[in-house]
């Protein structure tokens, strides 16, 4: 039902590409997953997301629980036959939000007292409770449930936390039940290198169907993000699928790759969409900028989305300026494509043994180019 | 450049089905024309607009002419090059939104002075305003500038207005120098049949390529509307396309068609389905109710569109509640579909000589089904 092959390593970096097998279908790797928070990548419809290359998308169980109600995802067939996506898709374990977002009222050893960003209600997750949630819901991969502890921390507090998420990971592991999805542990301990080390060791032997990197791309700065990855991802199985959770940029997603992880997802490309805030191959560009008002280029000569082979910068930034809703889609369709398109290209890079080459090319364009010179 | 062919008229009323060809291809009357403001149906994308049925689309002058500005429009090859579609377009010529939106500052013999709703900023339209405006936007039809009387307004100043409108009438003709663009006389006269009667006499005696009628679906109630549409339709050439400007719910189109009119435009599919409105085939269905919580049903089982081919009412309704751009986007696609839907089967069942049993049978349906019941 879940199963991860490692097609290739790079010779000259940690970069590697596979193929997971899940219920509802293939997903080449590395691929970057589009977040869907309460069943819906915000403005694009599911066919769009087809077209766009998007593999697997990610659901998140704190929103789902509060609306619609895990029970009501199951009243559906689950998650991918509720959105009608009907490929794999991902859960969080809410443990991220219940931390980020929501009233943290008692941090236990049983689980997290917690009030409702919404109402204020109270509620409370445990590894058992993220569980039976995530089994309703019914996404292909499911996540265990973990303590994300905010940066900075001190390391004291840092290192009970982490023991802390490694018998909750065990918790998880034994109540799930349902052998149709898969379960991640999550690797924490901060920016302490010993401490992710013991973390990886102690989640890592494990029976999980893949791992994640957790608590990085919380205010550390990039550099730190990326040791960190590098170091970890060397404790961590070559046979099982690795997911840097929350990250990132077209740079992160690159660097993330050249350390050895599959997966990535992250609100960045939708959310920068709906902000007119495009990326290109050759850098960022502000699509509400006045010096596009008369331009008839599309945002990235590169690109084939819908949105560049169809409509101008300047048709682009008239939407966004005036407001209109067909904006907020056509930014994001163009988004998550440079995204998909950016993994699916270093997939071929690696594959063909120029990855590092690749990478260094793309890192030159963005960085320096578009509307940042 | 612009031909209307009347293809066949109903025995048992005047319900007629036809064919206008622009410079941007053909149209199949009676047809309703989903309104893009600013140049976008708000949340549709033109290649949906294309799947749903659309063949004509009308954009604002009013509204461009503040945003983008005309110039821009222009610049980008008119419309339909600027906003994708590359299908018929048509605009109004900015009255009616002077009148209804901006702030009215003095209406004279020359045009009418008035303050942008945008920035309060002092514009002026006149007959000759409004067609270079309308020649810079380039759609295939454009309508002649008119005064819109409030309602109710005093008969002896509706009388005056339609005389105003008369000779703005000609003064558009006049001022129109670009062959590939179509121009339609608008009739005025509230509700005064006598004063509708002047005005269509003195409207159709001039050489313009269709004709509308104005006024309508502005405050009178149902009856009067169907009365007065009626009457006129009967002073109107039979060889011209007749529009009946804002109307308007499915039961007016079927009414309006019965009665002789051939095209229509309104944004209440849209707008509804913003609101969460639905059109359906047994009435109207109001998407957010709780009822629909658990419903793995369409939104109407006989529609053929996107939504209802892809997406329950449950997950609607969800998306809906919790603020979901895609519930626009989706309900906006079904509500266009059924009004396109709609005068396409309005048509086949005119062609077929059963307009009249086929609009009865609609009429049952949408009036008592749904859940108005």
């Amino acid at each position: 039902m879940f199963e991860f092959t490692l097609e290739k390593t790079s010779e000259k970096s940690k970069a590697r590409a596979g193929r997971i097998v899940t219920p509802h279908g293939e997903i080449e790797t590395p691929i970057f997953m589009p977040v869907g928070t309460v069943g819906s990548v915000k403005g694009v419809a599911p066919r769009e997301l087809d077209e766009i290359g998007a593999q697997i998308i990610l659901g998140n169980t704190y929103h789902l629980h509060l609306r619609p109600g895990e029970d009501t995802v199951a009243h559906f067939g689950g998650l991918a036959k509720f959105n009608s996506w009907n490929k794999p898709t991902l859960t969080d374990s809410g443990g991220f939000q219940v931390f980020s977002l929501a009233k943290l009222n008692k941090i236990g050893e049983e689980g997290v007292e917690f009030r409702s960003h919404l109402d204020g209600s109270k509620l409370f997750l445990s590894p058992e409770k993220s569980i039976e949630i995530q089994q309703k819901i019914g996404a292909d991969i499911m996540m265990a449930f973990d303590e994300c502890v905010p940066y900075p921390s001190e390391k004291i507090y840092v290192e009970k936390s982490l023991e802390l998420t490694t018998r909750w990971a065990e918790r998880c592991l034994k109540a799930k039940t349902r052998d149709d999805q898969a379960l991640f542990g999550i690797i924490q301990g901060g920016v302490f290198p010993d401490l992710r080390r013991r973390s990886a060791e102690q989640i890592c032997a494990l029976p999980f169907e893949g791992f994640a990197i957790g608590g990085l791309s919380v205010g550390e700065d990039i550099p730190t993000m990326y040791e960190i990855a590098d170091f970890i991802t060397d404790h961590m199985p070559a046979d099982k699928p690795r997911y840097l959770m929350g990250v990132g940029t077209p740079e992160d997603l690159l660097n993330g790759i050249e350390r050895g992880i599959d997966m990535f997802d992250c609100v960045m490309p939708t959310r920068n969409a709906r902000n007119a805030l495009l990326f290109t191959n050759s850098g960022k560009l502000h699509i509400k900028a006045a010096r596009y008002r008369l331009s008839d280029e599309p945002v990235d000569a590169e690109c084939g989305c819908y949105t560049c082979r169809n409509f101008s910068r300047g048709y682009l930034r008239h939407l966004y300026k005036t407001g209109e809703l067909l904006a907020l889609k056509l930014n994001s369709i163009h988004n998550l494509h440079f995204y998909l398109s950016l993994v699916k290209r270093a997939r071929n890079a690696i594959n063909n043994g120029f990855f590092e080459d690749f990478k260094k090319e793309i890192l030159d364009k963005i960085t320096f180019g578009g509307d940042n010179v």
